[in-house]
């Protein structure tokens, strides 16, 4: 590229008088012939996507678009909604939960993945040895695995059919099968280290299959913000509605018992402190 | 429904042991079987989306992802991923712009497009009339119609093309078209009005479209933000890559021209203050 | 001044190499002999505050700091800091929360008040009768005036503190009184035509308060955020070394309970879609 | 403590009818009698702070209250300001870009400056040998030592005047000055290590002030957010006023020179989708 940069200089999108191109297509062309999923591959990778890989990222999209209200996320913008700020805001308030904690666990699993993989390549060794080895060490460390457990649902109905639709891009060559593979074998790992079953979750499962994508780490809590965006849009208005104000975490009965105070007793300023005008 | 409705009751989802249910769909049935445009029909209206609603709301989803940065949001989000906050807080920093005026006007215009058809309707006059009516009285109490005029583009190609589709769906019976018609005819009275050619913009082009399918004005920002949030995705992640650190909005010599003071000149304390410790 | 203003021209800051002024002073004179209430004060009207200003805002700083957890800021804050984002951006997500409804009443409370007075002033009338007119057209439009009743206070100690200080500062010549007589009259004036006690609560004899020192009503909220950015700190660290990972709203016996669903019955996807792979 | 805890339980606030207690005081007791520092200290740390602890940390808040537009932060409240957010939105996206890297950085600072006294009094050696040892250790791993270096400033007047009222505490015994003296180490340990003259700059000896204070890291950020809370404010007041409307990083001229497009040439979609309806 000849073309001096600028400050804002991106590889993203140009804009001229009448034209928007993104990634070097007119996105007038990409309405209507590229899906949600593929755009949101578009942009980043910088390449329309391989065959499938659009619908198994909107299959990752739709699984993990809301969880309900044990979700922070969720809650903390459906109060948000009562509060008197802009739609948006309110979307915005719960998103910018999805932490490392919440939401982010994708993040780290896909970088375990990766490492997995890569390093089975380099070190001609089965994924299975790798997997091992890495469990080993997050166990001696006493850290988590991100993405195994879960606190209610003991088989994850969403890595069920993710691995399905994995099973069948791999059989027609669209993916290589081996991310769901190494997620599966941390799964077996972590069985036979901790001798207890630890359901592959959402994260772990939408994480292998971002990894099958090819898709950057960093970029991978991107996904869940969008996906749980539709979660938090749909709450959002289903709260507004609610016409409710100012609504708090309980209803106020429960409140009043669970606002308990274990600080120290009522106690007076000191007297040249309390002489004060 | 007899179930004793909870603080958190929702019409949206309900989670049990291995099953989620969203708007009465396990949520496996869902993924790789609805689009991520069609799942956000379905989340906020309740229901699975007519023939052709899928492909409408992921073109407008496509259609308003980036505008590079002339828009605040992108080059905060931008910015915010220089300075050391997790990757969804870049995404929600961007988001949390797009208020009112900056990606929320779609809502304004969807409620002007719905009260021109609905008072059309009632009133038994043609939509143009009413359309007509709403003109003048923005212009006389000079304020903007939302989605109308352009700094760059004389005509929107996104508005041409969402156009194009909307004809297509109209033809198969899918939609009205009648806030398609609604949209031309605020344009054509405008521009009786002010004599100017003011550009159909992607507001009021993916208003038209929203409103042809029955979705609330209330939630019309939050498609914006689904759709922005494409955009906040992929230039956090590119500016991520850049290592900057606490970017600023200009290159350190411009900002140095631009950052001037006109404030009161350089002063002293009052000798009271001065002369304190 | 007649040098060429940039784009990021202000009267607030000067930065040259060495020395920062802001509205003309440096800022090594200010600090240690400038409360931050008098900061607050200097930064937004481009003055020193006259004697007391300083107190008064402090004292309105220290009474909205913390309301415990019926704010759903405080909640959606400590949520958040067990979430996994950086301290301040556990912060700024209760922070977006205090919009028009939660926090933001001080706003419109501000206006009302300056335009009883201003109108008193100009129409040679008494504030009562001005303040009697503004509450029966509430009363009419059933509206609610900003910062009168509460759900727990009969009498808001933090009213009668603020009353009892700006009582001494009127008695001293500092403030006029006219903005906490119009705060008296407005709950008289409510009190006659509603027959009902509503509180003067925080919100409005803050409001009052910071009329009586001739603060712009939009930036009430920022005294809120500042004030309330108090308690978002102590409980974002209190909450943090509970060491609890994504804290719900209610423990998770009760949010089973309440997290109720009133949507459809399970159902299958018809059957086009059902087939899909 | 008997009384059974609460999901919400606190040790900050109790709240009953006509009573507001923090910390154990009643609120209305803290309003006029303490500053805004204290109260910061007393929610924090459960206690009035000691003699001098209060103008010590308002003279913090005081000092990095503003930065002017190099600040990612201010430029993005003062842009957010013109997108149609309420007000406390538009100071919590600024505050939302206060991360690890852009005000941060203070609570790596409290946690180096900490460790360094913590081991010289376990280990019995002076606070320059361990000070050399862990700028040695930085500088092999390549890494900054938070709160060192300036763009700007070759003496960061904050850091003086900040020193110099920490020189009188400590004459006075109400602080004991080794963090101040840590700080001053870790300077000279890096002045000899590297060469260069890095600025102490306000990072840093806030962080080293508020170490005196046995403020614990995790809360620094919130000291930065609370102070720079002031110049968000301002500043978005400052922005509103200007009535612009989706204000950009740069004006329209050097925007359109800066937003400069370096990814792949105009391309088409591959013939089967070109094709789509």
């Amino acid at each position: 590229m000849e073309e001096k940069m600028g400050w804002w200089n991106t590889e993203i999108i140009g804009v001229k008088p009448n034209k928007i191109m993104i990634r070097g297509y007119q996105v007038q062309d990409l309405m209507g012939r590229v899906s949600y999923g593929e755009m949101l591959y578009l942009m980043i990778m910088g390449r329309l996507p391989p065959e499938s890989a659009g619908k198994l990222i909107e299959a990752v999209l739709v699984a993990a678009c809301d969880q309900g209200v044990v979700s922070p996320a969720i809650t903390a913008t459906r109060m948000a909604a009562t509060c008197g700020v802009t739609f948006n805001c309110a979307i915005a308030t719960g998103m910018n939960m999805l932490g490392k904690i919440h939401g982010g666990p994708i993040e780290e699993a896909m970088e375990i993945f990766y490492e997995i993989v890569d390093r089975a390549e380099k070190e001609g060794k089965p994924i299975k040895e790798i997997a091992h080895e890495i469990c080993t060490k997050y166990k001696e460390q006493k850290k988590f695995i991100p993405g195994y457990g879960h606190p209610v649902h003991k088989e994850d109905p969403r890595t069920t059919r993710l691995w399905a639709m994995a099973e069948k891009a791999k059989e027609k060559g669209e993916i290589s099968g081996k991310y769901v593979e190494t997620a599966d074998s941390v799964y077996q790992c972590m069985k036979e280290i901790t001798g207890r079953h630890l359901t592959i979750n959402i994260d772990a499962s939408a994480a292998a299959i971002l990894c099958e994508l090819g898709i950057p780490p960093e970029t991978g809590p991107g996904f869940i913000c969008l996906s749980r965006g539709l979660g938090l849009t749909a709450h959002a208005y289903e709260e507004l509605q609610s016409g409710k104000r100012m609504k708090a975490s309980m209803p106020s009965d429960l409140l009043s018992e669970h606002m308990t105070y274990s600080g120290p007793s009522e106690r007076e300023l000191p007297p040249e402190r309390k002489d004060l005008p």
